[in-house]
């Protein structure tokens, strides 16, 4: 019901967050009256910041923009989604790679939660194939992520890997 | 501003309207205050049915959503937005080939449009591959395509190729 | 039932044979008891060959294997298959775009006759990258296509544009 | 040579199987005289399920399918389908990345065996995107899998993960 | 042999340049010791530019370049590469569709001249989805390409489409 | 400059070095003056051979071509490169996954050092599917790869299989 306003999870790892990242959550509060980017842990993975330390990263990032909230959650995405009344789930779609598995997970997704649409944004083609595991690959050898990352994110990246 | 509303446009030949495209006029509409589906034509292709026989169509099977309107337009998509004020352009992604297209078109559009974003949406899976030549080219021969269209638009599809 | 056999069709132009769909035929002859080389016609493209011209190039090529026929057929290839009481239907696997192509009219055809399976079968890899057109384009301008098809084949296409 | 019939070898971790794995299984039984499903443990990944564990389950849902039996093997493929005198290597071919792989493992294994036919069959769409990694995960978490997978399956997923 | 200098042929319908050609021109430079950039018809399409307008838009574009040379071209690319005695065939590779199309022209040509060798440059990221024609397709409707072509191209398209 | 030669280095785990990577090694030689096999680590991957045994294969494939190096090298590759005043960095291109990494990569190498280009080569279309991984796994099981890699590194996998 468009009266109450359409609120929209952007979920993700953000292991840190890129600008890729906050080019699609941009596009998504152009979109939508609320966004929720929320973070969640890969159980597979071993993550480069802690779940505080990536809230923090994001929260900094998103400062500006009013329509924001960063939360962390456990557990599955469309358990979270409902628990928030979310409407939506937003998802960056850059490359093949990612739309087989994108498409895999929405399918699953709406087996979940039939009434939650997925919505795939696209990012600036200069994000195309920007992603968080490039990123820190370049940054752990002290390589120049400046044009990738915020700063803020810039100077943890060399802190937690001692260049700087 | 969502006080005054969100306006998408879902642009296509609807060359006839399949339950895909229905499929992804239904998500559209859950989504957004209002939904323009526009009907265009291809020059490079003769249609089987007139702009106005697609209007018909499509405007019959949305009979039941008060938020959707149909309408004809020439030239540019982004032209054509602008004009409506719209906010949104809608596209159905099905498979690896319209990824491509589709981003060729939303980069294009977003040059010539920046402030109109481009949604991807993923319609049911077993409309993965289905579209409006597949059906053509199957009632053209008497195929039955009633698990892919409406029965109006089936019943047209015969008469057009002198099944009946 | 395996008492009576099975009943393989492989539907294409074949326009002409080229020794990449000779190579699925004869992958088609060690997994099923009798294959059916059909030959149809794309009613969007004029053949280079006439449907008998390019029955009897196929019927030199696989004049060798016992249990091939070939025959030409018009309208669908479900309804063809249906009429010959097939049970499967045989389609060589090249590369992505084919492989979105085939799906579609896989799942199409599973629609129109659902005990009937599609089965896919790889080529060599040496013929992944080979097609009629490109043979027609090479040969168009008199390159050398020796490797692509069959003897017979090469002087016919050599005919056909003046070279010889 | 059709009259000792054909022996095809559905290969695979089966951890747990799936719908989709069934409905690919049933193909295949239409297909060819025997069918075996070769439970075998990808040396790189802990299994959720023992060997015998996953060969139990595939056991209860084909019990119905007089032609399969369900096996345990290990190294090679190739050395096991020349053990059994196999004539056919089944695999599903569901999206793009499978098909990279499966034509990279069709490639190899044909090097290693010549004579046996790699064949890929099409899951019904609405497992396209299914399999056991997706499944595990969310079952992990509690989430409803009962519509991928059989309700033996289900309940042995709620045990190890302590829902129940 | 290196003491002579290698020489590059860029090959391409040009109908018209775009900015990512340009780019993979540039890219040639850098590489190579000669190039030159053969414009040549397909015989499948009418071009919206005659084969001189685009020889002369190229070599504008290119005129600051001192090792660059464009030229017209008939027949088969590798014949007209034997011919100028070329060392290589550069391609630009954008996007997927692309890469399975270019993979298969690189095979048959090389067939058709072993020695020469295919060598794919990849444009800047923000050219990833241009192509000359959906710059024809927003040129012919009024739309700014600006950013897509020369200035003297985007002229030529406004004077072709009759817009100002 | 042409006259000082161009240098490109071919960068790599090479665990083991198979007729694939030959294969692009050999066209690299054709197209420039210097070609150095940069042998790298994957920290991500315990490798089955140390860095000084996949150098010391590669030397031994290449002892027939004059202009080849071979040096095990750390870090960024742009480094090393830039430390090696490189002009190219080569890549073999053989599948669409490989595709999409290889973009980025080359994206994120582009923004590093903007003067060295990367080129991509394809090999043969025989080694389309071949890479180490599948080499060793099917060598860990006694499988036979005499047609994946030479006669040494053949060797070499047998000892560390202990097959012999």
């Amino acid at each position: 019901m468009s009266n109450v306003g359409k609120l929209a999870i952007y979920p993700g790892t953000f292991d840190p967050i890129t600008n890729g990242h906050l080019d699609i959550i941009q596009r998504a509060v152009n979109l939508f009256d609320r966004v929720i980017v929320g973070v969640t842990t890969n159980p597979a993975k071993t993550p480069l910041f802690s779940a505080g330390e990536r809230v923090d990263m994001i929260q900094k990032s998103v400062s500006n923009m009013a329509s924001v909230e960063v939360e962390h959650f456990d557990g599955l995405l469309m358990d979270y989604a409902k628990k928030k009344a979310a409407n939506v789930v937003v998802r960056g779609l850059r490359a093949i790679t990612d739309f087989e598995f994108e498409f895999q997970m929405a399918l699953v997704n709406r087996k979940l939660a039939e009434h939650i649409v997925t919505v795939f944004l696209m990012p600036n083609e200069k994000y195309t194939y920007l992603n968080s595991t490039i990123v820190k690959e370049v940054a752990k050898f002290g390589g120049d992520v400046g044009s990738f990352v915020s700063k803020d994110v810039d100077e943890r990246l060399r802190k937690k890997f001692n260049h700087s």
